[in-house]
């Protein structure tokens, strides 16, 4: 039996980075999958492109042109990207950075590649413990999502596609403790909102990630540099 | 309360065109989605723009560019559509037309507008009995897409979004009674796979839609014109 094949769900952030990590750790040959949706911190593809090229793994890169998608303060320019305070973060509302179906959407483009080219796994970095309230982060969904893929895709019905999310239940500090493990070059990771050359230190992404690094004592190259 | 709110995915075809004739008739204020993906068929998105127009109905309408969709001979240049006996098309066999992942491709992106815009319900035009063996045309799977719907995106969360296939369990002879019986324009509708002038005969859409014609008695002004 061959190596089994998986579509990595990749935007060059921390989470889906360790990600990438993690399933080649695990023997999965990887394929990666960075999505543009007009998101202001486009900055995040250059980083994943980095971060593919350095592991040699083959990238898709694609563009989703979503009017609607204006919705979220991640994509509109007209709206400004929230400083909230971390027991705001932590109520776990939606915020104004949510987009509309993101990972559903998401999900259902990497089910689609991995049914296009055979692939036994699709992975995926949401988080259920340090997130900013998205719906599409939960347990919940992501066991639906891997039955809608399961029963509606040819790779689905007749060989199953698993459907992996590794950080779903650790906290933003266990998941650098993770990716220190697995050697994840922290300094080419980016997860700020906002479109800067550098990350800003006021969105939701820079003040988890930076209580991330802090609380598991591993230095954010990213930030010092 | 004021009337409910439904996104009609929207091809131009004679299945998707009854079911945003059927939403109308229950309704629904309805707007509808229509997603170009490099199929050989965008005439079909012709006959969509002009069955809107007709209705005063409000079109998205969006393009996708995923190379690997080039698997299917419904996009391929390279692959011929099949011409096959009705006993091989009712087999139910997935056949070289096949779109990976499109119908869970489709409806998240209907599900992500929805979440957008507020709306009430996704519709869509998949039927179980007169089909060419795609799995994204069973109920299994429309099951399971409407849960990761409703659990993946804050409108479903919050409010819960309807997930409608009013034509699964109609033969295309019912389809086209159903048709008729709420005025449906057939002449402006699109089966076709092919990206001709007129219809083939011969592809798979073309057979089904001929003998539901033939079998429900009514005439039909797109292939008689």
């Amino acid at each position: 039996m061959g190596q089994k094949k998986a579509i990595v769900l990749f935007s060059g952030g921390l989470d889906s980075t360790t990600c990438l990590y993690w399933a080649l750790d695990r023997g999965y040959v990887c394929e990666t999958l960075t999505i543009l949706y007009g998101q202001k911190h486009d900055r995040e593809v250059r980083a994943a492109a980095q971060i593919a090229q350095h592991l040699r793994v083959k990238q898709h890169v694609i563009t989703l042109d979503f009017p609607w998608l204006a919705s979220s303060s991640l994509v509109d320019k007209n709206q400004q990207i929230p400083d909230q305070p971390m027991e705001k973060i932590e109520s776990h509302e939606i915020p104004s950075t949510y987009v509309p179906g993101r990972n559903l959407v998401f999900l259902s483009i990497a089910a689609s590649l991995a049914d296009a080219t055979g692939a036994d796994a699709v992975v995926a970095g949401p988080n259920a413990v340090d997130f900013s309230g998205y719906p599409d982060c939960t347990p919940a969904f992501w066991q639906a999502a891997t039955q809608a893929i399961n029963r509606g895709t040819a790779r689905g019905v007749k060989h199953g596609v698993e459907v992996l999310a590794p950080l779903m239940d650790l906290s933003k500090t266990d998941i650098v403790k993770l990716g220190a493990k697995l050697g994840v070059p922290f300094e080419l990771t980016w997860s700020c909102y906002q479109g800067g050359d550098k990350p800003c230190g006021h969105c939701d992404s820079c003040k988890l990630r930076a209580r991330g690094f802090a609380e598991a004592g591993v230095k954010d190259g990213a930030v010092e540099n």
